[in-house]
């Protein structure tokens, strides 16, 4: 890649679970990179992050940040993005954004890079991240949708608290060692910072992630519902969701039922999962292999398993698909996006 | 009460996680008691168990120990129950079987108290008590098939360690403590203690409980489908299990999709939730009041939430269900049928 375009890269939200990920994905990658500036809010502007053999300080994101970068990558919340993204973009950046802020605008496309790039042509400026448990579930579903054409979806979720942020993560752990200790257990931030109230996550499951909607789906249901639909490209799949917070690190579980159009010997959907790109089939009950949580963290592929025909609809079928929200969910859909790019630029 | 029979009682399995409570429970609710002969395997006897002032000597369970006994409650596990509850029939007590080896067979009610006391009738000395998971849902789902029919339903579960026993219980405290303190973790019991493969719990959702049948469901599913269908008493419902073990220790929650078979208003289903027996409904979005495992852990009732409707399927809706595993999913499921029993022969 010596010869190759070096570019100047911005990472907003540098010091959050995700950013972190991204920065280490760019340097892992070996990411064409010119200059790399990291920002983030005014609190945790200042902070030193290591990058290859040296150190970046982290600046405060500014609307004149981007002047001369080439590709930003944001995932510092919705609020930032609506305010950033669109300084990004005059100054002459392409922006991938990992938040909710743009996902819906029919001018953002909204790319997981092995099922969908063909939506990537006419962009303007802004490249849309899917959310988390929409990546790993339309990964899987892809393959599957181009060979019967899919009419429906319920998915039930079991999601790694690492989805909320690190402070999230320090809470569940905190709480764990409160309940094991026999102590109170005092709840902090999940399931929602924003919102009053809050509710222990160590050893329980929360069937809240993010705000509720009038409809009585909350936002992160309705977020899987409406992206699954665009990213596949066709609003007549009837998409169900509820999403489960459990007391996971890192690794998004999901429980999928799938109806297809048309007939399918379970043979032809192992082999077509098999081949399917970024896709791992960890799919063996004799041996007692399916897909884990923690043997997934860490991992850039979406693993699938549990793959058994219905007992009651002759074309459909139930899978339990897993993957790093982190990885594959967030940071490195994000730096696929971006080597894309980098690639098409060159 | 103290003109009534007083029976002897003997519990089999008195040392296990469910034994216990069902001894709890026989204390609390002042059951009418003249002996109470608690049973185990050979490694247990000799165990002393506290039962209201004194303490009962734990016995091996023997073909002879039933014996005058007028109720057995059984939960010692499938193979035991085969082997000692055709003995226990012999000597003349009504056994109530907490474990799977009765439930499918034809002669042999299998008891919600709450849906299907009908189904008692004509019982030849065993009444069966269904999977945990499977007690909370047709709980819930019995006064919707009661007023609109019930076609479909698509459940996956959260379920807690307690439904392994209490070494479950025991490895999963002991894990989380190890993943804290940065310590290798060495699993050792879940998923399935009989067969060789073991699984993180800590921090992870493995979805595989009880072993795999040839269909690809495991055991725990099919006990969830072939048992809905009996309880409910309609062979024509069409039922999809998956379930899945998280980092819960008491306390089984539910995904449920359901489609009715007439048209329904929302404020309907939550009325007749509200009314129906055993059912406590806890939904108000704006409050963020909905079921958590650790608020049902230690109380008697299903609790009911999330309740919305399908936004593709007019005749589906969907719901959280979560109940206390060890209690109404299995001790108190126990003695609420041994109390009518009582009042029957009173």
């Amino acid at each position: 890649m010596s010869n190759q375009k070096q570019f100047n890269v911005a990472v907003v939200g540098a010091t959050g679970a995700v950013g972190q990920n991204i920065i280490k994905l760019l340097e892992e990658r070996n990411f064409p990179i010119n200059e790399l500036k990291l920002l983030s809010s005014a609190r945790s502007a200042g902070k030193a992050v290591p990058f290859k053999r040296s150190e970046i300080t982290v600046q405060e994101a500014m609307p004149q940040s981007f002047e001369g970068i080439d590709i930003a990558l944001f995932s510092a919340g919705g609020e930032v993005s609506k305010t950033l993204v669109p300084h990004a973009v005059q100054s002459g950046a392409i922006v991938i954004d990992n938040t909710n802020a743009f996902r819906m605008d029919p001018d953002t496309p909204l790319i997981v890079p092995e099922v969908n790039m063909d939506q990537m042509n006419g962009h303007k400026g802004v490249i849309a991240n899917p959310n988390c448990s929409t990546i790993q579930l339309v990964a899987a579903l892809k393959p599957l949708h181009d060979c019967y054409g899919i009419s429906k979806v319920i998915v039930s979720t079991y999601q790694a608290v690492s989805g909320a942020g690190v402070q999230a993560i320090e809470e569940t752990l905190r709480q764990s060692r409160e309940v094991l200790d026999g102590h109170e257990v005092k709840p902090d931030i999940l399931p929602v910072g924003s919102l009053p109230k809050k509710h222990q996550i160590a050893f329980n499951a929360i069937p809240q992630i993010d705000k509720f909607e009038e409809n009585g789906f909350t936002l992160e249901e309705m977020k899987m519902i409406r992206e699954t639909k665009k990213i596949l490209g066709d609003d007549s799949i009837e998409v169900t969701a509820t999403c489960v917070r459990i007391p996971v690190i890192y690794g998004h579980s999901e429980s999928v039922y799938v109806e297809l159009k048309k007939d399918f010997v379970m043979e032809d959907i192992r082999s077509i999962l098999t081949n399917a790109p970024g896709i791992v089939l960890q799919d063996d009950p004799k041996q007692q292999l399916y897909p884990l949580a923690v043997n997934a963290a860490g991992r850039p592929d979406v693993f699938v398993g549990r793959l058994r025909k219905d007992l009651n609809h002759m074309r459909a079928l139930n899978m339990w698909i897993v993957s790093d929200n982190l990885l594959k969910g967030a940071a490195w859909n994000a730096v696929q996006i971006a080597e894309y790019i980098a690639i098409e630029q060159k």
